[in-house]
């Protein structure tokens, strides 16, 4: 490996650790070298507070005079609820600036690091850029958008059966697949499911083994009565709970005696109601969204081109039958599938898990 | 790794490279080593050959005197077409013999390691032993059962598809996948499918792109005329081809025209065809097979619980409807699935294979 790709993927280690935590910023991660040392590392502080480089830098003192700093992102040019870190940086007297990938929103790309330039440091750019963009994808996508990244897991056997036929999936995978699952939970700013979930698994949809915050729950379901005597519903004060309604009426936003938010769309078009959900969700900051079932709520996903990436585990039985993971009305041609892009494959104990971008057609 | 285990593996190697041309003998690899030094290998020779043993020593000759050897089965006892192993090694003057696994056989197991060690020979046995047992899992289920050993190949999308709506199912999988499987297909002495395979993909059920003998070719229907301008039945000549037909009446063999066996099961039933065809393999010295479809002959399969191992295929895409793989009209409980034992998982490109011995509930 490189020196430079080391160093950069450092960054990205740093920043992956606060991965979850950083909303309304991105997560980025800074790592300062001098004598092909390392002298100090950073990452985005919680909640609007201090960028990845301004940690860094605080860290090195004098030392930046000099050295090179290695950031996951474009170092910001404007002024937020922080001082632009392109100052920061020119002011520290670093003599070389890596950058991973430049930002992707168009009102900002380039200007951090031209600022940078400009002020006579060099600047070199697109080190582990494709790690970096997968790390934010998210974010990038929510900034552009307004609505929520949709992430989708499934875990099935390895027939895609996700319940036998009498509804049971406790529990497909193992513990390991388990763990991991509840890592991405805390790396999604939501998570939601379906009222057959809710009502069938009676899920916490917490984050628990792992160190992490909890995400915002949601329920998709056509009754605003649904789980009354469920965890969810129980615990709603603990958590931001948000239950999205599809009935007919207007669309409105009230809050149940248990402290559940009813989000009532307005239409009982499952797909009309998850989209008017998705702009919604994109004004209340509501980055990034973890699905983790049923298949009737992941079917109206899919029907709707919605998934973003793909979280798939495989545990090692076959139940030939039951209650299929993945089905849409009209299933798609052999020759023109979703596709996962970049797969990646990564076995859990005896379980196996894909992840990719969903390549629609 | 130690050095036992070490020169095992490489008489495992030496047995996996003569694997599917060694019948009516198990693949045996050995390995003599002189002070810490490979002096000769030796596998087993097809059909009715020598055995592992005395290639290597013939090719060590008189070095053999002092030196150790690693065989991954027991040495026979016994005379069959060849003399007794444990006599040749005997003769040869070996200090030590290192036998990964005892034969299964209950009726010769122990004979020739008891007999080498009454020769004053040092034995150690249980070197590597899965991996020996795994190597001729099919073989040694023959000889006890006389009835074929069923491994079941499904190539599937991430949804557990293995075609389309329409039927299309070319291709499902990448090249390096496909590969492999043809690696299967000379592993094995047979190679089957169901009468819709036959009709729907036309296939030629041999060995192309990779080294390996020409399976016997096998479909399995209740119609001795499908496919009468089949790749099949206009090849029939080139390779052993049998089509194993489910049909009420007498149970008897007959040849057809163009040099396909027909045999008639005498019975209309799925599953007591299957059973009668398998007895019938077994007195046809067919002591492996490969089912590579379709749907419907897997299903049979699944219900009759007749299944030894499993490779599944899953290519990085999902069509969320179509046929399914694996499935059955009473579908297992989540609870009491088809388990995978020992399941391996491995990487074709962007394609998973898993791998596992069935255990039934």
């Amino acid at each position: 490996m490189e020196s430079s790709t080391f160093f950069m993927s450092l960054a990205l280690n740093a920043a992956r650790a606060v991965k979850g935590f950083t909303a309304p910023n991105p997560a980025v991660g800074a790592v300062i070298v001098r004598n092909g040392n390392v002298i100090a590392t950073g990452a985005t502080s919680p909640a609007g507070g201090d960028h990845a480089e301004v940690h860094a830098i605080r860290a090195a003192g004098d030392l930046c005079q000099g050295a090179e700093i290695y950031v996951t992102l474009e170092p910001c040019s404007h002024w937020g609820k922080t001082p632009p870190c392109a100052d920061a940086i020119i002011r520290a007297g670093f003599a070389k600036v890596v950058i991973a990938m430049e930002d992707p929103n168009p009102l900002v790309s380039g200007k951090g690091s031209s600022r940078i330039r400009e002020a006579g440091i060099l600047v070199e750019t697109g080190i582990l850029s494709h790690e970096a963009q997968r790390l934010n994808e998210d974010f990038f996508y929510y900034i552009t958008h307004k609505k929520p990244w949709i992430t989708v897991k499934l875990a099935m056997t390895l027939d895609g059966r996700v319940a036998d036929s009498t509804g049971s999936s406790k529990w497909i995978t193992g513990p390991a697949s388990r763990q991991f699952v509840h890592e991405l939970r805390a790396k999604h700013t939501a998570i939601g499911v379906g009222r057959g979930t809710l009502e069938s698994d009676d899920p916490q949809l917490n984050v628990r083994g792992v160190e992490g915050k909890n995400p915002i729950r949601i329920i998709f379901t056509s009754n605003e009565h649904a789980g009354e005597s469920s965890w969810f519903r129980t615990h709603a004060t603990e958590e931001r709970s948000i239950m999205v309604i599809a009935k007919r009426g207007e669309q409105h936003v009230e809050v149940a005696s248990d402290g559940v938010e009813l989000w009532f769309t307005g239409t009982s078009d499952r797909k009309d109601s998850f989209e008017r959900f998705l702009i919604m969700a994109g004004e209340n900051q509501i980055d990034s969204l973890f699905i983790e079932g049923g298949s009737k709520l992941i079917s109206t996903l899919l029907e709707m081109k919605a998934v973003h990436r793909f979280y798939l585990f495989y545990a090692p039985k076959i139940i030939a039958g039951g209650i299929e993971g993945l089905k849409i009305p009209e299933s798609l041609p052999m020759n023109h599938p979703i596709e996962l892009e970049n797969p990646e494959w990564k076995q859990f104990d005896n379980d196996m898990m894909v992840t990719g971008l969903a390549k629609w057609q």
